[in-house]
């Protein structure tokens, strides 16, 4: 399955597609809109779309289950689906590493993709502030010794050969030790410490909600402007935010902010919304990477599409649910 | 660009994006639909639909340039694309194996997948016939010794470390040819030779023509039911034909079929259309792999595609093209 998410424990494939979910290996095996061969759904007649194909290559017209994939319920509902799987790697490295400066994080992610190339599966960033919630809420030590570092990244390669992997994860770490990108760091010798690596990554969003009230946010830019809002936010929300941070997954460019309020508060929401839609909307980038729009940003999804493209969306709910009975209230907004 | 196709020197991006273009790299880095990252084109009332986004990740309502994709031009005219690009790889190896049956073929390609893994970038199948039309128009010499062989395929890695992919090709070589699977075989050891080995395989198309006329058809299927359909229509024109003959990209299940008639006619047609529609259909098949439907195929698009399909496709080019002045007569059946 080429689809990995913190939420694999509970989620269900026909909502993964639903929801065109990404997670931590869509920098390996990209979207699902790559990856879905076949749909079947339940539409809103009642009748079926009969698109379970397992055919790699079809163009016989529009590829209508495009729409389905990421349509959030609203234009069917998803009750299978075809989806091409890679084969199961045989080697897998991890690697956790300090560094002392976004820059460096930008850096180590360059190298990575050149020193590793085509193994490369995952590019992850951690902050400090996460790294010290895991700490406090989650029980979990920092494996790296220096613990005033400000980001650490999470390194992960899956492939063929293992002895081809492991040399090229040496000549990667070699590199970026080397000059100084990475000041700290340890990899995963054995599957517990492999699983631990990935939960330090992968329990940020649990652990967070024993911090406080979170507000997150789901957004995803180019990666050179990946973490500078999370300063910004840090700035704007002094003395009224417990926390600040952010975390995600560098190599799609897909950040995850969360700003940790000690109350549900409409007045700290308002320091936050609009402005981050504003100012990710400004650097054109997207107000939901990953988690999709829903009914809490129905009314924000101009921030990141035009007026004819909302437009056209709703022209399209019109021919597949003209009487709004598929998830009504969310994703799109209602026509003029 | 992820992206290669035997058309690359004519060819255009905007209408590679048009037409969901495949290729013979498409084994390696998938569908335009996973790639394609933005698109901007004019619409039927002259507005633009500006969606050049370069982000990975954006959920923000339905992805709607996946229906410009593969349109034809039906929707929409595309103007720019942004396109994720792979790193170009630094190593680059070509193998030429012959072998005595389709069964080995098959056999050779589950081994292609499981020792070279993450590297494999293209496995191309030529059989006999289309070798021997190349011989005769093309003056390609073939360069293995035994030329009795039914099949050839043409195996390709591409990666990031030199040692580590002529190991894994080596070690992919020993097996099948220890094995049995292949009996006779080279490599590229040169860029002559590996351009010469790739025009053995892209030629085919344009020495067909020099054979007679050409009734070709750009098909797909699961793998293993890849070639039957060439020796059945190979019974069926007996006789008639001057040549059968298919070749194509085997990892994708796409397969170029060709008849070769010595003169235009339409008995000739009669024997083949709607035969081979019928037969892709009945197994699950598409009868237009990439090359798309066109004012050719239009009629034709129930074999592949349900009545509920088609009907919502033409709604959809309703909602793009309410007039209908963007390719008349192509792609999409006019409604009733």
């Amino acid at each position: 399955m080429p689809l990995d998410l913190g939420a694999k424990g509970s989620c269900h494939i026909g909502g993964n597609v639903a929801t065109n979910a990404g997670g931590i290996r869509f920098l390996r095996y990209g979207s699902l809109h790559g990856s879905t061969l076949g749909v079947e759904a339940v539409l809103a007649d009642g009748e079926i779309f009969d698109g379970l194909s397992s055919l790699r290559k079809d163009n016989t017209g529009y590829d209508l289950k495009q729409l389905l994939i990421g349509s959030e319920g609203t234009l069917g509902i998803i009750t299978a689906v075809c989806i091409l799987c890679p084969s199961k790697p045989r080697s897998v490295n991890l690697a956790l590493l300090g560094c002392r400066s976004f820059q460096a994080v930008l850096d180590i992610y360059k190298f990575s993709k050149e020193k590793l190339g085509e193994i490369l599966s995952a590019f992850e960033l951690i902050d400090s502030e996460c790294m010290k919630i895991q700490e406090t809420y989650g029980g979990h030590v920092n494996p790296l010794q220096d613990e005033t570092l400000p980001f650490y990244v999470v390194v992960e390669t899956s492939g063929s050969n293992e002895d081809h992997d492991e040399l090229k994860m040496s000549s990667f770490l070699e590199e970026v030790m080397g000059r100084g990108y990475v000041v700290d760091g340890t990899i995963a010798s054995d599957s517990s410490k492999f699983q631990s690596m990935w939960s330090l990554r992968e329990g940020i969003a649990a652990r967070l909600m024993k911090a406080g009230v979170v507000y997150n946010y789901d957004l995803s830019f180019s990666i050179e402007g990946f973490y500078e809002l999370v300063d910004v936010m840090r700035e704007k929300l002094k003395g009224n935010a417990l926390h600040v941070c952010g975390y995600g997954h560098l190599g799609d460019g897909h950040l995850h902010l969360n700003a940790v309020g000690p109350t549900l508060s409409k007045e700290f929401l308002s320091l936050i919304e609009p402005y981050v839609f504003e100012w990710t909307s400004d650097r054109g980038g997207s107000i939901s990477a990953e988690h999709g729009v829903g009914f809490k940003k129905r009314d924000a999804i101009h921030f990141s599409k035009t007026e004819k493209q909302i437009g056209i969306m709703q022209k399209v709910k019109s021919v597949f649910d003209p009487k709004g009975i598929l998830n009504p209230y969310k994703t799109i907004p209602s026509g003029s």
